[in-house]
């Protein structure tokens, strides 16, 4: 049995009169032009590579993107919960991959997904998970498949393409009677980036580790269809992709200001933004108060290592016109304060009690997640043509 | 028309089978006993100075945990979101404050309640915010109600106590119609500290500042019944409260890392944790990787100022035992690597994949706020005793 999420069809589908001018804040807006537009860029992208592009629905969270990211039918997606995965299964996707690595209660859920006839692909690194995940399958009457995790960087989990363990693992899948169903690496590391040069470089390291990793299972003898690979910067500087057949990817629907520093996007691209009203100004201090402040925007401070910090978010006006080095310089709960950036020349602008800004966030993923829908807008125009609803938990 | 929140009440009667060994994770657990202990601590600490406790729901959210605090009848609480506010309502709750600078569709938003016969206090620093409340009262037909927010340590909003602006913006209010319900200040920056002296120190200096508040509105002429101050660490610090009519604290029901390295509470003071499983682990780089990350954790890294950097949160055993030294030490969106801090002689437990821990989080208000419900435990037991919603949004 699945579990049905009825509230994502509650909400999207629900006209509004709403427009930005007139909506409580805080509130997310997500543009859709130019999710559209960072949609076609990676796709495009990937097709003139000949290569599957599997996105990854842990930023978005939500079906009615999902079906913008698949234009004819539900494509294959990467979720990163097996809520994710009940909550796609339940809108009729079926080709998923769940990359997170196993533990004994989730290879049970995942198994119950099998059951009901999705094709949900898990993770693992180790030989105990593999014999896990068999008698979870044996349990369910179905046949498990599973990546094994190549760690391409040191950043996270997962084997190294030379490490003999890589064959114990898929020996271990074998005798449990698990499918491979290839490798998957994610080059997390090209987060740290900055240069074009580096992240072309992190993304063939990434493609050689994971075709390195496929050559020596099928050396072993093992069936390595799927080589998957992905990341946001590496699956935007990958020039040569011989040997890999999927790359994945995320926050590129919406991209943020981390994806910015790393320099795969021009802030224009950046496709949410939180809604928000100033409460409150201290002149003599230099302050703007809003009432946007972690929870609306997140307590994610991913531009603090980058060379330009952003604070908590890069203010727009309400058209989404940035206003040159205004920042959110500092955060509480529901308060946010806007400072111009230290240094800079710019003085604050005359914003009064009542204002309303858009704030672009560090983090896309972090920052969506602290709200329940989108409210859908385009460039040039005051309206919400949509509210969609996200989804959450685990 | 009261927005009515049935999820609530869906949630909070079930039973439910379930112990903390078999939950799914990652989950939310809030020890009853500790939340029962931290809650007699300052109440009756408030008690014996005669001075009103006005909780802040900020970082329970949920209206089963208000119960516990207002133990026979819905008190006075502080909330600091209007959805707060309208949640606590529809629970019965009529005396509220919602301390969050106003802007013009809150001032309508907060009318709304107050016409429902809710006496929500609002809060205000400038004679512009005083004229737009006065038109919103005048619209719904009733008399609004606010404090002039204080500044006593250059946190964040407000007046100091010796601005001249202060009776301006009492004037401005009486001349609008709204009625002067007090002076309300929190001192912020004693989240910064960390020994008994300073924190004394900032809570006199929180007290001396509000009260000469007061003295200089009522030297006006201005009526100022309610001195309101604030913090769960000078609530816990404050020895003289003479002048102080009341005081909200809200993150001192659950504790956290944050308040244990201010030096407020203690570690097995923490109330809340978020129970994860281990889902692969690097021996060779003292890793074991498990399925909390930022979006069960959060991404607040209060502790990192602190003197003791706890990463994102410090790691206990099953029954509620810190391993000496063992912190999430990076977190992704779903995983979170635990690791021995760096400097400590601690060995890496021997964790295997499925095996379960409990980490305490750097800061309870920004944790609790990524998941849906509390699974309610007690020490000794494996039951989940009870499952309590949590409100969100705005």
């Amino acid at each position: 049995m699945l579990r049905q999420d009825t509230r994502a069809t509650d909400i999207r589908h629900g006209a509004t009169t709403a427009t930005v001018g007139t909506l409580a804040t805080p509130a997310l807006l997500l543009d859709k032009d130019r999710l559209h537009r960072n949609l076609a860029r990676l796709s495009s992208r990937m097709a003139a590579r000949g290569v599957l592009l599997r996105p990854h629905m842990k930023t978005a969270k939500s079906i009615d993107v999902a079906r913008r990211v698949h234009r004819s039918r539900p494509g294959p997606i990467t979720v990163s919960t097996l809520a994710e995965a009940e909550y796609f299964a339940h809108h009729g996707f079926k080709d998923m991959t769940y990359a997170v690595g196993l533990a004994p209660h989730t290879a049970v859920r995942a198994m119950r997904l099998r059951e009901a006839g999705i094709d949900l692909k898990v993770l693992l690194d180790s030989p105990e998970q593999a014999t896990m995940l068999g008698a979870a399958g044996r349990a369910a009457g179905v046949t498990p498949s599973a990546f094994i995790e190549i760690d391409c960087d040191g950043h996270r989990g997962g084997l190294t393409a030379n490490d003999p363990r890589l064959i114990t693992v898929a020996a271990a899948m074998a005798e449990a009677g698990v499918k491979l169903a290839g490798i998957l690496t994610h080059a997390g590391e090209s987060y740290g980036l900055c240069t074009p040069e580096a992240l072309a470089a992190a993304a063939e390291n990434e493609r050689a580790v994971a075709v390195a990793a496929a050559k020596a299972l099928r050396s072993a003898g093992h069936e390595c269809l799927v080589v998957s690979v992905g990341s946001t910067p590496t699956a935007h500087f990958a020039e040569n992709l011989t040997g890999v057949t999927e790359v994945r990817a995320g926050v590129y629907m919406f991209f943020d200001l981390v994806m910015h520093g790393v320099g795969v996007c021009a802030t224009d691209d950046i496709a949410i933004s939180v809604l928000a009203t100033v409460i409150g100004t201290k002149r003599e201090k230099g302050w703007i108060l809003v009432d946007a402040g972690w929870m609306a925007l997140s307590r994610d401070r991913g531009t603090a290592a980058q060379r330009v910090d952003q604070g908590y978010g890069l203010v727009c006006d309400l058209s989404g016109k940035i206003y040159p080095d205004l920042i959110v310089a500092q955060a509480s709960q529901e308060h946010g304060i806007l400072a111009i950036r230290p240094g800079s020349a710019q003085v604050l602008p005359d914003l009064a009690v009542g204002a309303k800004v858009r704030i672009l966030p560090n983090h896309a993923c972090a920052t969506a997640a602290q709200h329940e829908l989108y409210n859908v807008v385009s460039a040039g125009s005051d309206a919400i043509h949509a509210r969609w609803h996200r989804m959450r938990g685990w």
